[in-house]
């Protein structure tokens, strides 16, 4: 398969490439590196990383940005923070990229633990992460062309202790080959609308 | 208690301030009618609500819009509405109302019940109330001075079936005033962070 591959770069990203590359053609795309530029924070580069990569056959997403921050100090544009680059990002990779993925193909995105499993300063995190599990269960049953979407819900990433251990006390971390493996799940299985889970 | 209801005059409103008239004094507020002007979209108007509403035991909301759409027709701009208005209107009224919340008093905000059993057209609504689970699941552990936050999940209503019979086939409908009791749990129980579901 032909494989566009956002955030390919970051911890989870690199071991996503690192699972698929073996048996799949991959086109690797990020902010600031990747074959292609792409920030889900800007729809007009969602739709040009589109118009560069041509026809594809699936599109992961392992990418999202949200603000941690003590729930009394939130403020309404933190949380669109979130809300622009995280849950929209990756939706607008799913509206916009309808008519460029063959059909059955897929669209793979990425949630997280906090969507049931809260933390201080997660409301966001969780926010976003809970909106992206109910829109791959929704989109699924209205995409067309039997083209299927679904979220990889990882729990804290191993390799990302360095920087997030002090908030994830007590989560049993996942090493991101655990994870990787949820993406190529959802890539080469046929399932759609589906939270993949990776505790 | 002294309670503020935005939604007042909305068919699940209604039920709300008939279930909890008899025991609490209510402030009602709505767009157009009611005690107070409040817009969920308009957060100038939540702070204005709250700043003449004066000291609170408890918030409920019993409105929130969303657009209903063909996934292959839904822009950005549509899920703009939903996260505007029913997403971060409700969240507002948390973030702006925790120093108007008397101690031990509560938050109660509505989804729905395409958060789990999606229809088409619904993407937008199943995010929205997604991502409300989410946040009270999360704002729950951090609200401060026993401050509560729940969200009730509704079923279709059965008055409201003239105008959404067509997108809910096979749902059994509910009647509003048995939705209204899990607004009443909410308000006039003692959990927090949860999502009660009238099916």
């Amino acid at each position: 398969m032909k494989i566009l591959l956002i955030g390919a770069s970051g911890i989870i990203g690199r071991a996503v490439a690192a699972e698929l590359a073996p048996r799949h053609e991959l086109i690797t795309a990020g902010r600031s590196s990747g074959d292609l530029r792409l920030d889900l924070a800007d729809p007009a580069s969602i739709r040009a990383a589109y118009a560069e990569a041509g026809s594809l056959d699936a599109v992961v997403c392992a990418a999202g940005n949200v603000t941690f921050k003590p729930l009394v100090e939130m403020t309404a544009a933190d949380y669109e923070v979130g809300l622009r680059d995280k849950l929209m990002g990756q939706v607008n990779l799913v509206l916009m990229g309808q008519k460029h993925v063959a059909d059955d193909g897929s669209f793979t995105l990425t949630g997280g633990v906090l969507d049931h499993d809260p933390i201080a300063e997660g409301t966001s995190a969780s926010m976003v992460n809970g909106a992206l599990n109910a829109f791959v269960l929704s989109a699924a049953i209205e995409l067309e062309r039997g083209l299927r979407v679904n979220v990889v819900s990882p729990g804290v990433i191993t390799e990302a202790l360095d920087a997030y251990a002090p908030y994830f006390r007590g989560f049993e971390p996942v090493p991101a080959a655990r994870a990787a493996l949820a993406y190529a799940k959802s890539v080469e299985g046929k399932r759609t609308g589906q939270v993949f889970r990776v505790a």
